[in-house]
């Protein structure tokens, strides 16, 4: 409660902050001075708003879970579609991915001895089942991926692998591409050691007792075994029983199944531009879903955040040019949504202008870049001043990435930007069934909208197009 | 870590404050000064030691979870009898206590209409077993117990009554009183409605999604319904999605079953007073602990305080008084291991020259209070003097309880004492899979063990012994 009020707090020094910004930013060669007038009053709106909160309320609460392939989410493809009409988007369409569909049913799992006692547990992404009794055996430790692969052969034979790695906490994230070395691939090199079921620490910054799941692979020519995650309060009781020195011996049932493929829609709705309507800045999030919570900060919330940053931005009127909003599909088993965007728009990707995508949960984004030809940078540069008042840091470095649906974009050097949340706590909840609604704070959520709203109003408004390098 | 750093500093603090102490509370009529000194001594020692952190560690690390009747429960009596020995009690013994054996098989819930999705939901103690397809029905929410309690006859006839009272957080854990009444009655209430189900918001502060178990009771003559509770985050999801006016239907599959009379035993153990070996402190706190966690604030902190304080107040020699370690069995039930110690104990109660229960897990103790006869009020004031540079307050309102099981010691006027655990983040894990060792800071783990010590060691050797009032 007491973060709420701070929040509150620091959502009136915003607002106090940006009137004089508007006065200090009057002049550019860019934007006139009655636009910068009207970003100002953007910012002031968003800052007050609640439609990006009623968004994601709703597609958490009325939606809830959202798979890929699962009735969730083909029920999150038609909320999209409704809001985007109600909300009065010019067009409003929708462009289908597939992807390989796998489904959950049921996952358990136990220290049989010394100390019978149950784990936290969830399959990762992909897994095969177990036997309906599970599989049971002696555990064996590795404290990171390397060590293992560095065992000898046959080192596991027989056993179930534990890989005990423990991710970092930052604000960039820069913990979770060491860690999930061992989520996508673990199940792999545990099988070529002889492995016959593999459990991992979750790739997890949490202090509470929640399994994460996330997206795993397997290998031509490997045997495939029961891949899972275990909670850090787990992993550590795990590890502990080991060190003791007895043997260790615990039970996994996992059910799942991959079901052949699946189908799912992108999501796309655009206010079209008045001078340059095929040019258009591309902002948004993905629709899908891990199953085990709601999927409030991954991605409901880039999904609302942007929805609504869109609707605001254009409150003063048309935009010079389009601003499109892209709900992507199947994100989580392997960003589907975004190859098949790219493969259908191929000819139009040029005409991006600017390119983000929040898909980092909804603390205060805290920083700002671009990835931008050098001709571009005054542009940028003029946006990054509009955001200083919203306590957002111009890094300067012109090397963003604009989010994981994006990648898939880059070999056609599109005007990507970063509009970095503080990623701190994002890893606490992340593929959990924690990541719910009351993990998103109203006013930083705010701070969200009026950030990406500011962006894009001037991307799509700027006297001359933002160019990729 | 920080938090760890921050209770670094404060462990620091503590040692360079109470070297002082020991000079300013020199004088005294109930003890000597070699006696003040040897406080201190001990008061240091135990701000370094990591004996209750091993203890608390090994138990819930060797033991895991012990519900009572359960195979855990069983192996934390010969846990306890054999640290006991290890230490060099001079006696240890355990005592029968029977109670009504409970075991939880499965549970689950779901939204079924409007947007299917899972509820974190776990059974409350003493819960009869839904159909093996579980019941599925229509919800009804009431804010409170008493609106329910206030509904017409029928209100809830058919449908799954939800309540969803919200705990209050405070230090002093006041919010649990009120809270808990849905707990124990709500089941029974809903069934004179005509609930054919019940599910309560859980008795919780927590901001995770963890549903919290602990006792509830049924009433002759009214029908038994499934009672169950569900995490804060499904209660918000589930109050959401009845706002918005449609039916929602859930289901519950509860599968539990009430076994008849079972028997566990306190452990108890006693370093021999040298003067009046009869006359004894007893401390303690409750080896059994829910089935969901590993019960490492509810209560292996309060079994590793106590018999760490124990050991550690004899480090100077053989105490005066005997002092007595009671680990009670069979708490979360209602009080079976208390209720049977004051039975079989009857004769020796007035032996009883302080007693102090830790069931309020191990956050810094901030407060001390008795509840004796004015005539040895002086006496408290020196104690309290000495727990002064531990950061203890003195609360001086001679009315403390001692905590829960020293319930049914109250008819006999026994002199309690309050040692008040912080309790702030207590009911964020109290009763939830979340109660796990990661959640004992050892640094606070040291600052309780030192105030017991200090306590027990003043109240086993003062010049006259405290008496009740």
């Amino acid at each position: 409660m007491n973060n709420r009020f701070t929040s509150m707090l620091s959502g009136l020094l915003f607002a106090s902050l940006s009137f004089n910004a508007a006065t200090a930013h009057a002049q550019s060669d860019n934007f006139s001075t009655q636009q910068l007038a009207q970003v100002e009053q953007i910012k002031q709106q968003a800052l007050q708003s609640d439609l990006a909160w009623n968004l994601v309320e709703s597609l958490t609460t009325e939606v809830g879970p959202r798979m890929p392939g699962t009735p969730g989410d083909k029920a999150a493809v038609a909320w999209a579609v409704a809001k985007f009409k109600a909300m009065g988007f010019d067009k409003v369409w929708t462009e289908p991915a597939t992807f390989p569909k796998w489904i959950r049913y049921s996952e358990s799992a136990a220290i049989v001895s010394p100390s019978p006692q149950p784990l936290h547990i969830t399959a990762l992404g992909n897994s095969i089942s177990t036997p309906k009794a599970g599989i049971q055996a002696q555990v064996i430790e590795f404290q990171t991926l390397a060590e293992l692969e560095n065992a000898p052969e046959d080192a596991a034979k027989g056993k179930i692998v534990f890989i005990n790695y423990r991710m970092n906490r930052d604000r960039d994230g820069n913990g979770y591409g060491p860690a999930v070395q061992a989520r996508s691939r673990g199940a792999v090199v545990a099988a070529q050691k002889g492995a016959i079921g593999y459990v991992m620490r979750s790739v997890s910054t949490a202090y509470h007792r929640f399994a994460h799941t996330g997206g795993s692979h397997y290998k031509d020519g490997v045997t495939k075994i029961v891949t899972s995650a275990i909670s850090n309060a787990d992993a550590d009781q795990l590890h502990r029983l080991v060190a003791l020195g007895k043997p260790v011996t615990i039970n996994i049932n996992v059910q799942a199944k991959s079901m052949g493929e699946g189908t799912s829609y992108n999501v796309i709705a655009e206010f079209t531009g008045t001078e340059f309507p095929e040019q258009h800045v591309l902002i948004g999030g993905h629709l899908d879903s891990w199953d085990l919570g709601t999927g409030a900060l991954d991605d409901g919330a880039g999904v609302a955040i942007t929805m609504a940053a869109a609707k605001l931005s254009v409150s003063k009127g048309q935009p010079k040019r389009s601003i499109r909003v892209v709900l992507f599909a199947a994100e989580e088993f392997g960003l589907w949504g975004a190859k098949a965007y790219v493969k259908a728009n191929k000819n139009s990707l040029r005409n991006i202008v600017a390119a983000a995508e929040s898909d980092f949960g909804a603390d205060k984004i805290w920083a700002f870049d671009s990835n931008v030809h050098t001709r571009s940078l005054s542009l940028v540069s003029d946006i990054a001043a509009m955001l200083k008042s919203l306590d957002v840091e111009y890094l300067a470095k012109n090397s963003a990435r604009g989010g994981p649906d994006l990648i898939p974009f880059r070999p056609f050097n599109i005007p990507a930007f970063g509009l970095s949340q503080d990623g701190t706590d994002y890893f606490d909840y992340h593929h959990t069934a924690d990541d719910t609604l009351d993990k998103i704070d109203p006013e930083k959520l705010r701070q969200n909208v009026a950030t990406y709203a500011v962006f894009t109003f001037m991307a799509a408004n700027a006297k001359t197009r933002i160019m990729g390098k």
